[in-house]
């Protein structure tokens, strides 16, 4: 009974579903299930709410949704002629007390809905809101497949285990059901979502538990991004050893075959942080517009670096063909930064167009003037030019069919450095959460090869150029500093004073910092949804009221 | 034993609090244990996290925030000489495994602090969170305050026993543990947010508790606007029999004053229903500005109705003097509209700018001439000249210190009728939340005495006067059918066959709507706070995803 005596090839499909597509993910589902009939498997599965995509949200709350899903499962049921399929999808909570619904794998064998698998841990922090939906599992088992004993597990389930998680403890650990009990291998259905450092978190937890249960463990991600969420695959074959032994490939559709009579030799595989970064950005864009129907962006290109990193994402996840930069110089503009901009705008070979924006800026400051009367030039011209730039761009997008992005980086984001319906307008925040530092990090990894960022965009200082000579440092402290207060603040909720003492800083220039963090909340809330690669980011995950007195 | 000895005189402090102001609530806790002695009180009590004020939301996972809290508490027990005091706070789980928090009542009598009742029942939907913080109590008890047996409960507790959660069932009911237990009186410590209708859920479940214990029960509920949520006060007195014996203010700060020894007769209460909407908006608006310290408004007056309605209840909010109606007329304003605009603004003495749009008009159409060549007029024009709008908007803003009242109504908002960066501008959606419908019963209700918003505002077909001879009926179906839809859709969560079937409309109509519905995500997410006023706002407590094929 201990070693299995049937063969056991199974396949997990990492599948990009769209939320609510019910059925463009059944046909991805019934696809997988022939491919894996075709690798000669006995078992297939699917990441964690496959059939619903993850996170499907208030969708969970229409009846006509779940009855959407239920009949879907039927025809993935009819698929499944000689084989076995585990399939992440919902279940009713047919006690009618508590939440209504479980988050569930459906274990599908030979045309049989043999049961389901809920899941457990249900996480209720940062981005994730499923105790808003889903009851916890009442029940873990092991399960006979193909004379094999598997145990089934659902994302969260497997990280209690490790102690992986930062800020959360649960009381129970679901793995403990299966400890002593001889599996043969254990799955799980993921919808883990992308940030930098996240894929050694879950080869730890995956290690952990097939160390714990002397098993196999096999993880199937999910992949593709959904509005802010990037899912990066990367689903993981794991030895009883704990031993990485196959993965699937990264911010890609792929499926990953594991043959357990196959002996295997262990891989070793360190994901590159910059490398990592930009293919998360490249898929969260594509992605977006892929699933909402669109094919053209449109940015404002400065000659700045954040607008230089947004356009070579944009040409890289929709074709250069598709990505238009738009020169909006104003009086204050520099010569050097047209240059710049047009000359990026040639090495990624995307579309140019070149509209000085000096016509309707002369034509506010005339109308406003009896306003304002002698009070001085201050942010509120500021403003205007961005605000302008902002109309220019959604006047292309609503004329010609464009998605802007915005350009906007963390830190600028954090410290309210933006103006909100000017440089924050757009459908898609690409580098919302991307800290300046980063950004800078990102560029020298763009241009690692050939200089396709200009060198001159990269070497000045930033500067808005809203006003004759303006550098960010005219109003900022340094990035670095603003950047590493960020992190311990958002990531670690440290306090002003550990901050302070922890890296050097001036008390009151931290506390200034976190004010400002706090006082921008309103700008924030009105920017477009940014696309997440930290363990904190502002466009999801974070709560915090606009009016409030704490700072 | 049945009867109580001793007197007891409890007063509910029906407070305001600002969120995280920790100093300015604690101050107010402080300053009402005073009022209750002074009104020779043996008990006072406050509303569900009236030291943090409700809801805190992520402030919760600040150490530093949670310091400050114990640190106030002890001010507070310090202030409690020869009196009973019941503080909703928040309590530390000292156990380390799930969540960290309770949401609690700290019982303090003279000095010392006896004790915490948490909460059961954590509200995690629509506009809740609960579970993302808290732990349910693991303990309901009875109280002994000055000989009496007292039942403190907290908000959510009290609403399992009636039923009258709407597609919330908890397993569980904190109630039974009080049922033939001879409790002498229960609390209900609330922060339970204002929606129209809403006082007769809380009536009626306050009454069935009384019936159940055979004994009085006296809510607290918070008052005050916080962001998008509202709190109505109200609190509720109601007698054994479950006879509704006192009421504190609507939307204002409040005591209620509760004799138990007393006989009271009961009162009968009908809340108006447009004065409440009335009177709530006001609130709403009048905490977003005093709470963040701004004292001005400013808004386009279009003469339309939507605008008409915002400036009333805006100059109610924050005086007449304090708010400023910007009349922005375009190349396709009526004189008529300019008319209205005016009159209305002379009916509430609030100040008057003019400011034509022309100029910046003309200058982008020129600037933008050339790329767009011979594509003709469309909602591109339109759009720029709601921009225009909120650009002019944005600038007295900047440059003078007003917060813009952005104007949309319910009805837009969910059809996308609306210019994202154009007439949404703003930090606040004041009729958000409001339905046209709703918005012509308003405007008949402020005219019940006397015409401050003039006939022809209301009389004249809505429109948007974005080119020639506009009206809203052009591309949208009689606003009652949006409306419906809207609120089966919404509140219902009913499906376009139900909802075509019950109100005879259409299929396809209803499905294009409910399309519409979730096309318009992208705009609302990006819209300013709206407060909320019915059961299911968009602003808060709905959660879609942007991209998505449901429909």
């Amino acid at each position: 009974m201990n070693k299995p005596i049937e063969v056991m090839r199974l396949l997990a499909i990492q599948m990009n579903p769209t939320i609510a597509d019910i059925k463009g993910n059944t046909l991805k589902i019934i696809n997988g299930i022939q491919k894996a009939k075709n690798e000669n498997c006995q078992l297939v599965f699917f990441p964690e709410l496959a059939l619903t995509g993850y996170p499907p949200e208030d969708f969970l709350l229409l009846p006509e949704f779940i009855k959407a899903v239920d009949i879907a499962l039927q025809s993935i049921i009819e698929a499944t002629e000689g084989i076995t399929a585990i399939v992440g999808t919902i279940r009713k909570n047919e006690i009618g007390k508590e939440k209504p619904l479980f988050n569930s794998a459906a274990v599908i064998t030979n045309q049989k809905l043999i049961g389901y698998q809920d899941k457990s841990l249900l996480p209720t922090y940062d981005v994730f809101d499923e105790r808003r939906y889903f009851e916890p599992a009442r029940e873990t088992k092991i399960w006979n497949i193909n004379q094999h004993r598997v145990a089934i597990t659902i994302c969260e389930d497997l990280w209690q285990q490790s102690m992986a998680l930062k800020n959360e403890v649960y009381a129970t650990d679901p793995l403990q059901a299966f400890e002593g009990k001889q599996v043969d291998f254990l799955l799980n259905l993921s919808a883990s979502p992308f940030h930098l450092g996240k894929f050694y978190d879950r080869l730890k937890v995956c290690s952990r538990a097939a160390k714990t249960l002397h098993c196999p463990v096999i993880l199937n991600n999910q992949v593709g991004g959904n509005d802010s969420l990037i899912f990066d695959g990367q689903s993981l074959y794991i030895s009883s050893q704990g031993l990485l032994l196959g993965i699937a490939k990264r911010f890609n559709e792929d499926q990953l075959l594991v043959d357990l009579q196959q002996p295997s030799s262990s891989i070793s595989y360190h994901p590159d942080e910059m490398a990592d970064l930009y293919h998360a950005l490249v898929l969260g864009v594509r992605d977006y517009f892929k699933k909402s129907g669109f094919t053209q962006a449109c940015l404002g290109l400065s000659g700045g670096i954040d607008s230089a990193i947004v356009a070579c994402i944009a040409a890289e996840a929709l074709g250069p063909e598709n990505v238009l930069a738009v020169l909006m110089p104003s009086r204050f503009s520099s010569k050097g930064s047209i240059e710049d901009a047009s000359l990026l705008a040639h090495n990624l070979k995307i579309k140019i167009r070149y509209i000085p924006i000096e016509g309707p800026f002369s034509a506010y400051l005339e109308l406003l003037e009896p306003h304002f009367k002698d009070k001085p030039y201050d942010t509120t011209e500021e403003n205007i030019q961005a605000r302008i730039r902002g109309m220019i761009l959604m006047a292309l997008s609503n004329k010609l069919y464009y998605i802007v992005l915005s350009t906007g980086n963390k830190s600028e984001l954090a410290m309210g450095y933006s103006t909100l319906y000017g440089d924050t307008c757009g459908g898609l925040g690409v580098i919302n959460d991307v800290s300046k530092t980063q950004i800078y990090a990102l560029a020298k990894w763009i241009n690692r090869e050939k200089e396709i960022i200009p060198q001159n965009t990269i070497d000045k200082p930033p500067s808005a150029e809203l006003r004759p000579n303006q550098k960010d440092s005219d109003t900022l402290p340094d990035y670095a500093i603003i950047d590493t207060v960020l992190k311990e603040y958002l990531e670690n909720y440290s306090s002003s004073q550990e901050i302070s003492k922890k890296h050097g800083y001036d008390l009151e220039l931290v506390e200034n910092l976190i004010t400002k963090i706090h006082c921008n909340e309103y700008k924030r809330r009105q920017s477009p949804p940014g696309l997440r690669v930290t363990e904190k980011a502002f466009s999801v995950g974070r709560r915090f009221p606009i009016v409030q007195k704490w700072v």
